[in-house]
This record gives C-alpha cells, structure tokens and sequence, in this order.
C-alpha cells in the first residue's frame, strides 16, 4: 500500500500538535511506546520463527526480517528518550497485550510463521500508520518509517504460494490461522483501547486537535479490512 | 578472560598462512561458517529466550545481547563474501550440528537462558579464541571480535547469583544444567571434527603450517576446561 492513499482528514495543515499539552504527549509517548514493543517482541519472536526454516536460504531470509525489527525497536527507544521518557517504563503497559498476542499465535511451522509476518504485520502496520495521521510531522515521519514494508513480502508471497500449490490442503489451514490472527489482533487492540485513554484519545480528537468522527473511523476500518483482505488473496487464501 | 593469556605457540611468527593453499583455504572458510552459523543460531534462539524474562529491563536485556549477535554474523558472513565464497553454502554443513545442540538445551525458564547465554557462549567462543591461534592475522583478529565478550556476563552473574541466593534449590537444577550444555557442546563439536577434515587439520597443522601436538591439545582442554570452571564458580555453581 503506499503511502500517498486517502487515509482521513489531513489534520497536519493548520494545527499544531504541542507536545506540552499532556494528553498529547501521553498519546505520542502511547504510540511509540507500543510500537517500539510491538518491534521488539516481533523480533524476539521472529527470530524464533526463522529456525523453522526449511532451508539455510529461508533462514537467513527471517532471520534478516528480524533484525531490521530491531533497528525499528532502537530508533523508537531513541525517539522516547530524547523527549525524556523511560523507554522501558513506557513501553511496560503494553507488554501483557504484546505478549497474550504472541502466545495466542505461536506458530505451529515455518508457513504459519510466514503467514504471520506478513499478515500480522500488516494489518499492525496499517493500524499504525492510520494513527500516525492524527500526530505531528516528526513523529508522523518516524512511525511511517518503522512501518515501512522492508521487501520482505514479495518472498512470504513467493514461499506460501509455491507451497500451497504442491500441497492445496495447507491452503485451508492457513486460511484459517489468518482468520485467527486477525481476531487475536483485534481482541489484544480493544483491550489496549479501554486501557490507555490518550491512545484512543489520537483517533476521536481533542479539544484544540481534530479526530476523526464515527464515519471517518467507519472508513478507517473498511481500509483495514480491505487491505487485510487484499493480502490473503496475494498468498491465494480467501480471508 | 583477557586475551593476552597463553594459549600455546605463536605460530603467527615466521609463518605464512597462504589462502590460495586449498586446504587451508577450506580449513578458514569452514572457521568462519561455522562461526557465523552459530552467531545466527545464537541470534534467534536467545531473541527467543528473550520472551521468558520476569521483567521489560531484563527482556531488553536479552534481547540487545541477541541483536549484537546478529551483526556478528554480519561481519562474518560479510567476509565470506570477500573471499568469494557464498555465505549459505558455507555454513549448510553446520545447520544440523547446531540445531541440534540447540533443540537439545532448548531453556525451560529464563534462567536456564541466562546461564545458556553465558556458560555456553563462554565456552564456545574460547575454544574458537583457541582455534584463532591457528590462523591469518586478518583472520584471527576477525574471530577474535566476534567472540569478544560484550560485556553482558556481569548481568547474567548479577541476576543468576541473586536468584540462587532468593531460591536455594534453583542452584542445584542449574549446575546440573550447566553440565548438560557442555555434554551437548562436546557431543556436536566431536561431529563437526569428525565431518570437517579441514576445520580439524587447523588444530594438527599442515605441512607447512604448525599445528598444536598432542601435549599442546591437552593444555587447551585443561584452559577450556579451567574457563567453564570459572564462569560456573562465578555463578555459585559446581562445574
């Protein structure tokens, strides 16, 4: 998806985000805190998944997915403490959620790991960078930067395509992991939600800050959906 | 360990290492491979083990001792490269070997990671110090970094130490784990030996290159044996 697509209001001309105003700062310091989690246990568990790997090639591959998360994970870290804040005390809240999410999608094999890299990732990535158009420039700048698809999809494409057509039955096993991790992402995303009221304060608006109202967010998800959908039919599965 | 220790002959005087000699040629790239397998091997397992800590500063912990692993592998996967060699068929011959040490001491806990990362680590990186003495100056120093203590083991013996004396029986489970990674890093080191003809030669030397006699092997297995030795004393631990 690229990021010159419709994704709401263009809240950047005319406002200022002030990152004194503390329900903004806490909101900034949310997302970047649950980013720079969320980069961070994807590269712990990654790493584990690229030791599934059928071959030393495909290794590599995973293994070299997940240390650019952690090049993510050290420019999020590095963001919070320059604006003065404890990296590991902010990140803190979103580790349960983080973690339930993984252990909720341990994959059972190197195409469920695949399938996760690219599906999960990508409908986190998309989350993101919807939230990313209600904060200001640099902050904008960055989190677009983490979410960037590192070239890695073409080659999860490429893998789990080959694979279900030699073998069609993991193609219904796969289509129903994806339906799994999408509902894991969702329940761990509401619980985040009810928890953490400058997060979900970005979305719906402040009193100087515009947000997005009931039918923006409506489309908001509709393009979450699409492009969910979009992806499991790039690896032949209906979503 | 400092690396100014004794650690046998100085064959870097008044000999030269000639890459174009095939067998040590082989001898440098299996070196190298192998090392560089298992800095990626390393990378994920203990980015997994990273996910077991009690808390976000220990996991963060784990998890930048795991990253530095992953540009370990980088330098050596780099420098294969250099000498023309493709990295992945390089290190094909080691992927069984040390997965199976590592499916093996997979870690029931965060503290079995901890002392995995420590006390076989330690005693991997000594012997390839020990191997290095064998080899190019340019060559040498390359190993001699990648194996260079990053200045983590003082974390692992801070936290290990402080768990034993919270949770007594904790010590005796552990030492009878640190013996299991030995037995396991013996066991998968004699095959790589008995596979890799090369690899083994650099220790018994060539005919114009010096190799460590039978007196010289037994100094090194009394080091490596005194070094582990030492790590698990320093964990409050019988080796």
């Amino acid at each position: 998806m690229s990021d010159d697509r419709d994704v709401g209001p263009d809240v950047g001309s005319g406002t200022t985000f002030d990152l004194q105003d503390p329900d903004y700062r806490a909101a900034v310091v949310d997302l970047l805190a649950v980013l720079a989690y969320g980069e961070m246990s994807a590269f712990e568990r990654m790493g584990a998944d690229a030791a599934l790997a059928p071959t030393i090639d495909d290794e590599c591959h995973l293994a070299a997915m997940a240390a650019a998360e952690w090049r993510h994970f050290e420019a999020l870290r590095d963001r919070l403490t320059d604006l003065g804040i404890d990296p590991l005390v902010a990140m803190e809240p979103f580790r349960a959620p983080l973690n339930e999410f993984h252990e909720h999608t341990a994959p059972q094999d190197w195409w469920e790991g695949l399938v996760k890299a690219y599906v999960g990732d990508g409908i986190a990535t998309d989350f993101y960078r919807e939230i990313a158009q209600f904060v200001d420039p640099s902050t904008r700048d960055l989190v677009m930067q983490v979410c960037d698809d590192l070239g890695h999809s073409q080659f999860v494409v490429d893998q789990v395509t080959a694979a279900i057509a030699a073998d069609p039955t993991l193609g219904g096993r796969l289509a129903l992991w994806g339906r799994r991790l999408v509902g894991e992402a969702l329940s761990q995303a509401q619980r985040v939600a009810a928890q953490r009221d400058a997060l979900s304060g970005l979305l719906v608006g402040g009193v100087d800050r515009p947000g997005a109202d009931l039918a923006e967010i409506g489309r908001m998800l509709a393009r979450l959906t699409d492009a969910h959908t979009k992806r499991m039919q790039s690896l032949g599965l209906g979503a």
